[in-house]
C-alpha cells in the first residue's frame, strides 16, 4: 500500500489546459503530502486556459519524452479543449499515457482529458465519464459513458468538469492508496 | 443541376471557429455568385479563433433553430477546436447537421469540423479526413480516415486544415453543381 504522503503524482499537460483542472489536483495532492510533477511536450512554461481565455502559466518539470512511469504512482490528465487536442497528436505524450495504462497504476482524466484515453484505446469495455460534448467519442471508443461526478473502472478515474474536482481528487487519493490494478496492456 | 451562381450555402458555426475556415469559403463562394448565410446557436456576432488567439467576429444571419435544410443547397462546417465542441453539445445545431445529411445535399466539414459528422453518426462506412488529432474519433465513428487534402464520399466533403481551403472550396462548388445524393437518413 502506498500512502498519499509518500506518493509521486505526474500531471501531463500542455498549453490550453483548463487552469483549475491542473491547479486544484496539484495543490490538493501537494497539501496531502504527495510530490507532484508537471510533464509536458514542451520545456519552460505551459499556459492555462481560464474558462473563456488564456490564463497564467506554470513551469514544466520534465519533458514527456523523459518520463518513466516506474517513477510515479499515478497520472493525472487535465482537460481544456486545446490541451488534449495537442497532446493526442504527440507520440511522446501518448507513450506516457500508454505506459501508465499498461502499468496498472491509477490514471485520472477530467473534462476533455479523457480524449487521451480514447487515443490510447484505454476505455474499451470500461465505464467512464467526460465533459458531455465528447461522450460520443468515448462511446465510439468502447466506453460505457455515465453522467456521474466521478467514475472509476479498474483504476481509470474520470470526471466531467471543474465542478467535479473535489470528488475527482478524493478518488485519486483513494486509488493511489489502494495500489496498482491488474490491467491488460493497451 | 444547380449552378453555383444561384446556390444558397449555409455555414454553421459559433464562437471559436477557425477564422480562415469560415471566411475563405464565405468569400470564395460569394465571389462565384452563391448566396452565403451564417447560422449559429447564438444571435448577434460570433467570434473567430485566429490561429493562436481570439480574432474578429462576423454577424449571424439566422439561428440554428430556424434553419430549414430545404432552403439551402449545401452546408459548410468550419473547424477550430472550440467551435465544433460547442456545436456538438447543442441539439439545434445537430438537427441542422442531421437534416442536411438526410437530405442528400452536400455537407462539407474541415479541420475539427468533422466532429459534428461524428456526432451525427454520418461517417459510418464512409471515407473521410480531418485535422489529424481527431482521426481516431473519426475511425471509431466508422470512417475510413484518409490523409488527403479533400475526401468526398457520397456528397460528404472533408478536409484536413486551412492549407486545404482551395481544394475544399472547389469541391463544394463541384458537388453543389452535381446535385443531391441518395443518402440514407442518419
Amino acid at each position: 500500500m502506498t500512502s498519499i504522503q509518500s506518493a509521486n503524482i505526474l500531471i501531463l499537460a500542455t498549453d490550453g489546459y483548463e487552469r483549475s483542472e491542473l491547479r486544484v489536483p496539484r495543490d490538493e495532492l501537494t497539501k496531502r503530502g504527495a510530490k507532484v510533477t508537471i510533464a509536458s511536450i514542451k520545456t519552460g512554461e505551459i499556459k492555462s486556459w481560464d474558462e473563456t481565455d488564456w490564463g497564467d502559466s506554470v513551469p514544466v518539470d520534465i519533458e514527456a519524452k523523459n518520463v518513466r512511469a516506474a517513477d510515479y504512482d499515478a497520472l493525472v490528465l487535465p482537460g481544456g479543449q486545446i490541451n488534449p487536442d495537442k497532446l493526442r497528436a504527440d507520440e511522446t505524450a501518448l507513450d506516457v499515457v500508454r505506459d501508465f495504462v499498461a502499468s496498472g497504476k491509477p490514471v485520472a482524466a477530467i473534462c476533455h482529458g479523457p480524449w487521451l484515453l480514447v487515443e490510447a484505446d484505454a476505455l474499451r469495455g470500461r465505464k467512464a465519464t467526460s465533459y458531455p460534448s465528447i461522450r460520443t467519442d468515448l462511446r465510439n471508443a468502447g466506453a460505457t459513458w455515465q453522467d456521474q461526478a466521478v467514475v472509476t473502472d479498474n483504476g481509470i478515474i474520470t470526471s466531467r468538469s471543474p465542478k467535479d474536482l473535489v470528488p475527482f481528487v478524493d478518488k485519486i487519493v483513494e486509488e493511489v492508496e489502494e495500489g496498482r490494478h491488474e490491467r491488460r496492456a493497451a
